[in-house]
């Protein structure tokens, strides 16, 4: 096993105790190589999510005490016997090239990498895969961190030739020297979360007739417009209108990738972001303000109110509906508005967490309205590739700590923990990023 | 207004009465033209379809007697002032090439062609749409109907030049002058809807890994593979398993158009097709048997109860699940049938007609599954093209009428209409056509 120095035997983590809103900063064991997959990960920076809450307030049915956390980015200070050529191969490339010294961000669940499942890119339903920050596995809100199948989890930040080849050399070099560690941070849920909530709405079938300009089912046909149709789309049937529900930062997120998406490929959009909380529609806003020309294309932008959404959709659409809903909450109420701002042959795409609640639809509405629903955790590790590209790239968004247009509202150390945990709870603070060695 | 001879006054016609079962045959006055863009259709052939059950059984909420039907064939006898190439320019093609004497099929809804959702392609949710066969539209099962908006809604199977670029001569020849009216009948409803159940799968992105051999979400992005996910897609990853939930006549039709699908793109693949009744798997088997070698392919197709196919995908996939699961039914518990057997980023395609019983499903477990729901009724105006193709390709299973392959057991005159319904509804019998001439 390869190790960066000796560690130490102690650490300090963040450690959550039942049944509820008790968090607790104690000194545990650092971890140790249990299985030779495993690599263990000096955490540099580790964030609170909104989905810490569930377990926080008790919701989640744990009783477990466990360390916190599955949001963080660190360096590699030992490896397991699987690494190195010799035993790696056709296995994932990191089993071979993965070295201590090396900067990782990981995803919220491990996933092997090389079964069935996530040969598929369905990271985040491999078999052997945990949640950081569970029972099952200890999270991230810790000095060190073990992560299990780190070859198949761990995404390299030092090494660019595991990098998608759509990022140019220009923008490679940028990556590896000018990005804060804050903003590398956002790789491990939020950010990836966002753009698999666009990328699932912008390749559906459903979508197809907007971006290719031919109706369904030709859309993806290799036969021609049939005369009885040919009746040609407009811009107004082209025109993309979405609308995100939900602008805690996965939605920001979302928006931005949306964004990124409608001005890469050069569609007409309308985009209504909403969010009952107005601290959360004034950041959407900031951070509107600060992506450049180039990110936001010339389609409609706007940031509302619940009530003030389904006047804006009737408005841009005569009644129409939305061609695509971006739910990023979790919650029945979303998923009721989410279909009734949704057209007909429309999509809604669910990427928060749902409770124990039956969906609030009938068969008879989703039929009625030819509804499409797409549900789920986002497969983290398989989005990397496109996610850390439009990190790259929106530096313009990602950048900052504390500013207007930051999706991170603050940085602290370990002490402010419990604190901290309060005070997102409340909604008193946004997005909190704790420093282990602060 | 073009006539081909002075239509007679009255005709004998099928009418439902309130509140149930109770179906008559009546003479009632021949439609006329009300809307310039009405045609009436002499109509030579009209089936009885599972969803008349709705209205038969008193289910759906009617009360107004009405003329029953919505999937004829026929011969234009009548047009309105719109036709003709002079006031059609700009219009769908049918406005300007339709004519007295021309073939025609309509699908089961009213389409007008030419608003924003027609000319997306979503036909079935024309705003100007009616069914066929309700209080707010009288149905086929008569002598003659009126067809509103039919430049938009009505299917020449009389000129070639509207149809798919994709058939090649010798089987525009054939559909020309070999095919029987019985098949021809099949455009209006089942079997557009098998194929819309079957194209809604093959290009749902969730899909896209096995289709592509790509992992999600590369399948369907310009960057190429990032090497920490480069372990390659084995031929079982590239499996597409498909279940079928459901063997009336439209679970047929998908069941053979998902064969077509996939032996025509070369996939390999598995399907079951499901149905707890004997006697709807045995025409299924019938089916299958008859359908020759270049339609389906060399994969594994298993026709199962439903004890028997949970076994049978456990078996296939070792526990893993379906890609995607077709679910032709319409009510709950084929819903969560379907949901037990697809894979987690699975897809569930409905097209069955749901009522008013909530989804049987809560928000955790479509996370939890990552699964995707496609709902709602059939675009066939829309559909015709690729359904058409998929007729003219497959008349060794479209083509019979009463013989163990078919999927039309009778043909049958007006004076039959009681009990034909009465035993259709007792699942006695399956697909009848009435002939209004006999």
């Amino acid at each position: 096993m390869a190790t960066i120095a000796s560690l130490p035997q102690e650490q300090s983590a963040i450690r959550w105790h039942p049944p509820s809103y008790d968090i607790r900063l104690e000194t545990i064991p650092v971890p140790k190589i249990q299985n030779p997959d495993d690599v263990i990960v000096k955490v540099k920076l580790a964030a609170l999510c909104g989905s810490d809450l569930h377990i926080y307030r008790g919701h989640g049915g744990v009783t477990a005490v466990h360390t916190c956390g599955h949001e963080f980015i660190g360096e590699v200070v030992e490896l397991g016997s699987s690494y190195g050529a010799a035993s790696a191969k056709g296995r994932p490339a990191l089993y071979s090239s993965l070295k201590v010294g090396d900067k990782v961000v990981s995803p919220f669940t491990v996933s092997c990498g090389e079964c069935h499942v996530c040969r598929l890119g369905y990271t985040g339903r491999c078999p052997e895969g945990f949640l950081f920050g569970s029972p099952a596995l200890e999270g991230g809100q810790a000095q060190y961190v073990r992560v299990p199948k780190g070859g198949g989890t761990l995404f390299s930040l030092s090494d660019p030739t595991t990098w998608s080849s759509s990022l140019s050399n220009e923008l490679k070099e940028k990556a590896l020297t000018g990005l804060a560690d804050s903003s590398l941070l956002m790789l491990a849920d939020i950010l990836p979360t966002g753009v698999f909530a666009a990328q699932q709405a912008i390749n559906h079938p459903k979508v197809a007739p907007v971006v290719t300009g031919k109706p369904w089912p030709l859309c993806f046909s290799q036969a021609d417009l049939a005369p009885g149709n040919e009746v040609g789309l407009t811009t107004e049937d082209r025109t993309l209108t979405v609308a995100i529900i939900g602008l805690g930062p996965v939605g920001v997120c979302a928006a931005v990738s949306m964004l990124d998406v409608v001005t890469t490929r050069q569609l007409p959009f309308r985009i209504v972001a909403i969010d009952p909380i107005e601290a959360r529609r004034e950041k959407m806003k900031a951070v509107y303000a600060a992506i450049d020309a180039g990110g936001k294309g010339t389609g409609d932008f706007a940031v509302c109110s619940i009530d003030e959404a389904k006047d804006k959709v009737k408005e841009w659409t005569g009644g129409v509906g939305c061609t695509a809903v971006l739910e990023v909450v979790g919650n029945t109420s979303a998923l009721t508005l989410a279909y009734d701002l949704v057209r007909a042959f429309g999509v809604i795409v669910s990427v928060g967490v749902h409770g124990e609640p039956p969906l609030p639809l009938t068969g008879r509405q989703c039929y009625n309205k030819n509804v499409s629903l797409d549900f789920g955790r986002c497969p983290a590790r398989a989005m990397f590739p496109i996610a850390f590209d439009l990190l790259v790239k929106r530096q313009d968004v990602f950048g900052g700590v504390g500013e207007a247009a930051s999706l991170i509202d603050k940085v602290v150390d370990f002490t402010e923990a419990a604190e901290s945990y309060e005070q997102f709870d409340k909604g008193k603070v946004g997005k909190v990023i704790f420093d282990p060695w602060k």
